[in-house]
C-alpha cells in the first residue's frame, strides 16, 4: 500500500524551530517528524511514499532523500500554495494516487504509536474514507480537528464544532474519491482536506475507527516535550521487575535519550555490547577481589542494559536477532558475574564451601531465566509470574549491594535463595495456572 | 461436532483376539482401538460420541463407560445385525444424528493420526458427504476400499473396483443426507456405507480429502504389529539429536510400549519424576567418587527421559505443563551431573582448575538450552542448528564415557569445548539466517 505524507507547511507555532527547518525536519528523540512518519508505517507494511513538499521542500528532499536509507521508495511533490489549506497538498499527489484503490494519509506533524498504521492496513470494510478518531476528548491540546459521529460514521469534521464525539488523530485510509470531494468543496471555498472529508460524510462514506495506542499532533514546542516524555514513559515493559521500575528504567530511559539526540538511530546491538563488555570488567574485578568496583559495574552494566531495547523501539531497529542475541549476553553475563565472586572470594579464604554456592546460584539464575522464555514458549504468553521475582535488575542489585558490603558468601546464599525459591514457586503458580485451564 | 464409531463388527480375521472381546475393545499398545479412536477425535474438538455396537456389545459399554473417564459424552445403539453391512449400523444410530447439519463418521477398527480430524472438522466447504483418503494405493494392506476420482470428488467407491485413484481411509464429516442414501442403496441390496456414499457420489455429492498422516486398517493381528511399529517409529523427533536416534529412541520406545502395556495410559510426569531421581543419584554418585556408575546411571536417565514425551504422546495424555516441567528437570539434572563430576573430582585432587571448567560445562550446557528456547519463542520455528550439536542425549553420553574412563578433568573440558563452540556456531547460524530474511 502507498501512502502520502503533507508535509508542505511551515508549523510557525514552532517558533525559532521551524525558523530555518519546515515542520517535518523537527527532531523529536533524535529523529525526525517525518523519519517517524516514514518508519512508524513502515512497520505497518507500507514502502512506497509520496511527500508532499512546500515550505523550505528542498531541504526534506535532502535530508530524507529517495528512501534507499529507510528500504522504501520515496517520491515528492511540489505545493508552491503551501501557505493555503492542506487540501491543495493533497491535490497535488493526485497523479501518483489516482490509480490506486486504497492508499495512507499521513500528517508529517503527527505522532502515533505504529499499530494505527497495522490497524488502517487491516481495515477490510469498503469506504471511501476510513478516519482514524480518538474518543478520549481530554487529548485535545487545543488545535484538534473536531468529529461528530452516528454510530460509526463520521457526519461532520472541522476544528469549530460545538457538538462533536471524536478528535481526528490525522491518519486516514483513502480511496482517489477524495480527490473529487476536495473539489466539490473548493467551489465552496474550503480548501482543507477537512473540508474535502465533510463533503463525503455528507454522503454517509466516511468510517471512524478508533486509534487503539499513543497520538499527538505536535503543534508547539510544548507539544514536543509531551510528546517525548510519553515516547520515554512508554518504554517500561509488563516484565519489568521492582529494580528495574523503580531505579533503573528512570536513568536508562534517560540515557537512551541522550544517545538518540546525539547519535541519532544506533545499532541497538552496539549498545548490547558495550554492557556486555562493563558486566565481563565487572566480573573480572570480582574475581580479582575488588569487589566494590565490581559491585558499582555490574550495576552500570544492568541499567545500560536496558538502553538497547529502549533505542531499538525508539529508533525502529528493533529486531528478532537483536533480542535474541541480548538475551543471550545476558545469561552469559550473569554467569560471569557470579563465577567471578565466587572465584574472588576462594583466592581470598580458600573456604571449599563457596563452590556449592556458587553452583546453586548458578542453577537459579539460569532456572529463572529459563523457565521465563520456555513458559513463554510453551503457553503462548508473556511469563509474569508476580510483581516481585527473582527477575535480573533484582539479582544484579542484590550482587551489588553485596559486593559493596564485601559479603560475597552471604550474597551468593542469598542469590542461591532467593533464584531457586522463585523458581519452586513459578513451578506451583504455573501448575495452579494449567490446572485452572489447561 | 458429533462423532459416531461404528463398532458392532466381530473383526473375525484378529482370530483370537476377538473370540472373546469384540474388535473395538483389542488392544494396541495399551489402548482399545475404541479408546484411540475416541481420543484421536477428542484432539480434533470432538467431545460428543455415538458408539454403534453390536458383537459382545455389553463388554464395550462396560469397558468404555459413559465417556467421563475420557472427559466426553459417550452413549450407545445398539445393532442387533451386525454380521451384515455396515450401512445398516451407521443408520441405528440416526435418531442421534439426524439434527446434526455435519458429524463425523469413524470405524473402530482404523488407526490415524488426530491431525486427520482436525482436517475433517476445520473443512468449511459445503458438500453431503466428505471422504478422508489417500492417494498413496501401495498403503493397501489388502481389504481397502478403493475410490475412484474426478478432480476432487468421488465418483466410485467399493471393494471390487479395477480402476481406483484412492483408498478410504474410514474416516468422513457426513451430513443427515447420507442416511437417506443408504436406503436407497438397501434398495438395490446393498447394506454397506460404501453403497450409501455411492448413492450420493453419483450425484457429485461426495468430495474427497487428501489425509496427511498415518492411518492404517487393523483387520489382521499382522496389522497390529504393525500399526505398532509405525507408531512407535513416529516418536523421533526432528530435534532429536545424533545420540537419540542411534541409541537412546531404540531403547526408549520399547521401554514405553512396555509401560503402555503393562500400565495403559500412565502419568507422563511420573515417568519425568522417575527419569530426574535417577539423574541425582548418578550426580550423588559422581559427588562421593563412584564415576563410572554415576556415568552408567547418567545415561540410563536420559534414556528414559524420552518416555515420558513418548507415553504421553502414544496414551493421548500430553499437556504443556508436563513439556515445560520435564525441560525444568531436565536442566537441573544437567546442572547437578556436571556440579557432583566436579565436586568428587574436587575431593579427590583438590586441583582447583576444576572450577573454571565446571564453570564452563554449566555455562555452555544451560547456553545450548537456552538459545533453543529462546530462538524457537523468538523466531517462531523449531530451533534445529545442524545435525550434529551439543543436545543433551550426546552431552550425557560423553559425561558416561569421560566417567567411566575416570577422566573428570578431561569430560569437563571437553563438555566446556564443545558446548561453548556450539553456542558460537548457533549465533552465526542464526545471524546468518537472520540477515538473509529478516
Amino acid at each position: 500500500m502507498k501512502a502520502v505524507i503533507l508535509a508542505a507547511g511551515r508549523g510557525s507555532r514552532l517558533g525559532e524551530l521551524t525558523k530555518e527547518r519546515p515542520k517535518g525536519l523537527v527532531k523529536l528523540l533524535g529523529l525526525t517528524l517525518l523519519e517517524r512518519a516514514i518508519l512508524s508505517a513502515k512497520e505497518g507494511g507500507v514502502e512506497d511514499f509520496v511527500i508532499v513538499i512546500g515550505y523550505k521542500g528542498e531541504k526534506i528532499r535532502e535530508e530524507i532523500g529517495d528512501g534507499k536509507r529507510y528500504s522504501a521508495r520515496i517520491r515528492y511533490v511540489e505545493n508552491e500554495e503551501w501557505e493555503k489549506g492542506n487540501g491543495l497538498s493533497l491535490l497535488k499527489a493526485r497523479d501518483h494516487l489516482s490509480s490506486e484503490s486504497r492508499f495512507i494519509i499521513m500528517m508529517c506533524d503527527h505522532v502515533f504509536d505504529p499499530s494505527a498504521i497495522k490497524k488502517l492496513v487491516n481495515f477490510k470494510e469498503e469506504y471511501p474514507f476510513v478516519l482514524l478518531v480518538d474518543r478520549d476528548l481530554s487529548r485535545d491540546t487545543g488545535e484538534a480537528t473536531r468529529v461528530k459521529l452516528s454510530n460509526n460514521l463520521v457526519i461532520d469534521i472541522g476544528k469549530g464544532l460545538k457538538e462533536y464525539q471524536a478528535l481526528d488523530c490525522g491518519l486516514m485510509l483513502s480511496t482517489p474519491e477524495i480527490f473529487r470531494a476536495i473539489e466539490e468543496s473548493l467551489k465552496v471555498g474550503d480548501d482543507s482536506l477537512s473540508g474535502g472529508i465533510r463533503v463525503l460524510s455528507k454522503k454517509g462514506g466516511v468510517r471512524a475507527l478508533e486509534i487503539d495506542g499513543f497520538w499527538m499532533d505536535i503543534d508547539t514546542p510544548e507539544n514536543l516535550s509531551e510528546a517525548e516524555r510519553t515516547l520515554l514513559n512508554s518504554l517500561t515493559k509488563p516484565e519489568d521487575g521492582i529494580i528495574s521500575r523503580s531505579i533503573n528504567r528512570r536513568i536508562s530511559t534517560r540515557i537512551s535519550a541522550l544517545i538518540l539526540k546525539k547519535w541519532g538511530r544506533v545499532n541497538p546491538n552496539l549498545i548490547s555490547a558495550f554492557s556486555f563488555l562493563i558486566a565481563i570488567s565487572s566480573s573480572i574485578l570480582f574475581a580479582i577481589g575488588s569487589l566494590a568496583l565490581g559491585g558499582i559495574l555490574a550495576q552500570t552494566s544492568s541499567i545500560i542494559d536496558g538502553c538497547d531495547g529502549e533505542v531499538a523501539r525508539l529508533g525502529f531497529r528493533r529486531s528478532k536477532f537483536g533480542a535474541w542475541l541480548d538475551s543471550l549476553l545476558d545469561r552469559i553475563a550473569d554467569f560471569s558475574m557470579i563465577f567471578g565472586l565466587s572465584w574472588g572470594y576462594w583466592e581470598l579464604a580458600h573456604d571449599q564451601v563457596v563452590w556449592p554456592l556458587c553452583f546453586l546460584s548458578l542453577m537459579g539464575t539460569f532456572l529463572i531465566s529459563y523457565t521465563g522464555s520456555k513458559y513463554e514458549l510453551d503457553f503462548g504468553e508473556l511469563a509474569v509470574f508476580s510483581r516481585v521475582d527473582a527477575t535480573r535488575d533484582v539479582r544484579i542489585f542484590l550482587l551489588m549491594i553485596g559486593a559493596i558490603l564485601g559479603r560475597p558468601i552471604e550474597t551468593l546464599l542469598l542469590l542461591a535463595v532467593i533464584t531457586n525459591s522463585m523458581v519452586i514457586r513459578r513451578i506451583l503458580i504455573t501448575w495452579k495456572r494449567w490446572r485452572e485451564s489447561p
